[in-house]
């Protein structure tokens, strides 16, 4: 995949591939906290509360939970680890206004860059497991240039089922060989391309803040990129 | 509605609205039977084709033709019109790209700059019977800056069916009243307004050629302007 082989579309993972969400959770407990006074280990509570990200999908994928989107995940979570963590005192609008944190993330330093310069050349779109409201949301405050938002609530299914990544071909009339699944996360590829979709990792190590590593690259993927600008570069967009 | 009361998200008619579907049919027969040396009377094609258009969604709502895209309901309506305008020499090919000449379609001279001024205040989606690739390709090509694209297709019903115009807020977790649906055609505003929308209605009285009138407007649509220009300007966006 040295220069685009017959890609006509890019379908990003967006948590940790596109955005941080990390820094954008603790900023936002931050934040609220701040206001009421309390001290709170907000880099713990973000990563607690994603860690609850996929045991929550599972509970939907495997059938013991009904269709249900990721704002509403999240917010069970959330009203969790508020319980775990001792927090008792934000009120109902502030604890939907804290949910809503995964809609205003910002994003890596390269990643807007990188996409204008790739819409320039091909359909580019998240895939995500993020609600549509979550990622038009996000993509208006951040600036993220979609073509359009692919999200697992328009199939009501979340990633990794296969119904997830054929959407991308289906919905935009390709074969899945010309549509690239770009991701943070190896396991995410490996199921794409499962699916018959080409595949880019750009490891971003510090997803899971500083000091930590990126997951191994696995040989099968098609590309591996260090961001968006270098992926630009590689698929001469 | 003088100002924005509350509305958060414009949802776009998009065929006659915000695009000249009949100017750009034309021109693609034009270009196809040029290159054979076909005398075909395209103004009077391109209106057939149209003429088509709600009698084939109907078989689908009437539940008498499972779901199938616009695409696939246009190449059914362009094939029958091929053989009764006497036009046999297309091949293959030839006539998938006429087909796809609805993606590739001129916007309106005032449809992008609106559209731009819209977005800064607004989320602005269509909210089309045409399918996502073809709202896509049209978008990529016409610079429609979409912040997503809401088609018939994520549903599978078509317009006007109340799942359609119900997407909009469901997707976008608003409220009904929340969105205002923009159309040139009095009855597809009737079916938004019907399910909680606000209103906009634009009358393109070029939409059917020169020499032609738009429907008279309806007391009960929330604005009416001359143009996208003039809708970003009554919005204050």
């Amino acid at each position: 995949m040295t220069g685009p082989p017959g890609i006509k579309a890019l379908a990003f993972d967006v948590f940790g591939t596109v955005v941080d969400w990390r820094s954008g959770v603790i900023r936002a407990g931050e934040e609220l906290a701040r206001e009421r006074n309390l001290n709170v280990d907000w880099p713990a509570f973000a990563d607690a509360w994603r860690g609850r990200y996929a045991p929550s999908m599972d509970r939907v994928r495997q059938g013991k939970l009904s269709w249900t989107n990721l704002d509403a995940l999240h917010r069970a979570s959330l009203d969790e680890l508020l319980e775990e963590f001792g927090v008792g005192e934000f009120s109902e609008e502030e604890k939907d206004h804290l949910n809503k944190a995964w809609h205003r993330l910002d994003p890596w330093p390269d990643s807007v860059e990188g996409l204008l310069r790739l819409k320039e050349r091909f359909i580019i779109a998240p895939l995500s497991n993020g609600n549509v409201a979550l990622l038009t949301n996000m993509a208006k405050r951040a600036g993220l240039p979609w073509d359009l938002v692919l999200s697992a609530e328009l199939v009501r299914r979340y990633k990794p089922d296969p119904e997830t990544y054929l959407m991308v071909p289906d919905f935009l009339d390709l074969r899945p060989e010309e549509v690239a699944m770009v991701a943070a996360h190896p396991d995410d590829l490996r199921a794409a391309a499962g699916n018959g979709l080409k595949t880019v990792y750009v490891p971003r190590p510090l997803e899971w803040g500083p000091g930590n590593e990126a997951e191994p690259s696995d040989p099968a993927f098609d590309l591996v990129v260090e961001d968006f600008v270098e992926l630009a570069r590689e698929l001469a967009a």
